[in-house]
């Protein structure tokens, strides 16, 4: 079972972590055989955490867990704390495959994307 | 003349700062007719603010002026803080043709983008 988290921020404002909750349950639609399951974690301020996510994904049978970072900037959050945070439970798992993904900021197709919001 | 300002929020790390600049450069380069200018500003710890950008598109000719949000979440800053920005400038140019575009986290490519990411 393959498994992917989207990770954000999470803010005191419960409507934008609706907002990646409406997100994730996007992708879970569009994912098809790409994922067999997607749920969302935020770094701090909202539910569920980091390490709770990805350790519900592997008490739940993922094979393969990927955590995607839901961030426009190559900042701390990305470089340092993810990172930390998917560590924290896969030192308690040894032989558990879990990767970071690029971070939203990094795609190639977020200039096309601005423009097409942009309009005309 | 057609001109595009990308507004991210800003940053106390300078590269991420760069970021937004370097993905500036690159609309620019995508835009082609769409847009005759395509410069960025922040709406905080960073330069050049959002009411100077404009102001200077203005000054520079620009019969129209659309303001990206490069935010993912419709919180204060897309919804208030932006708008208040983008309104000292255009209160002194009654005339101009400003708006604002659609925030980025609103566009319904960003699951596709984020499973491409994702990987197999």
């Amino acid at each position: 079972m393959k498994w992917l988290i989207v990770v954000a921020h999470g803010s005191r404002r419960e409507s934008s972590n609706d907002e990646v909750r409406a997100l994730t349950a996007r992708i879970g639609e569009l994912s098809l055989e790409q994922f067999d399951r997607v749920t969302c974690a935020f770094l701090e301020l909202a539910e569920p955490s980091i390490p709770d996510a990805v350790e519900s994904a592997l008490l739940q049978g993922a094979m393969e867990v990927v955590v995607m970072p839901y961030f426009l900037s190559a900042g701390r959050h990305v470089v340092t704390d993810i990172p930390e945070e998917v560590a924290k439970t896969t030192r308690r798992y040894p032989g558990a495959n879990v990767r970071i993904a690029n971070y939203l900021g990094s795609s190639d197709l977020l200039p096309s994307i601005l423009l097409g919001l942009a309009g005309r």
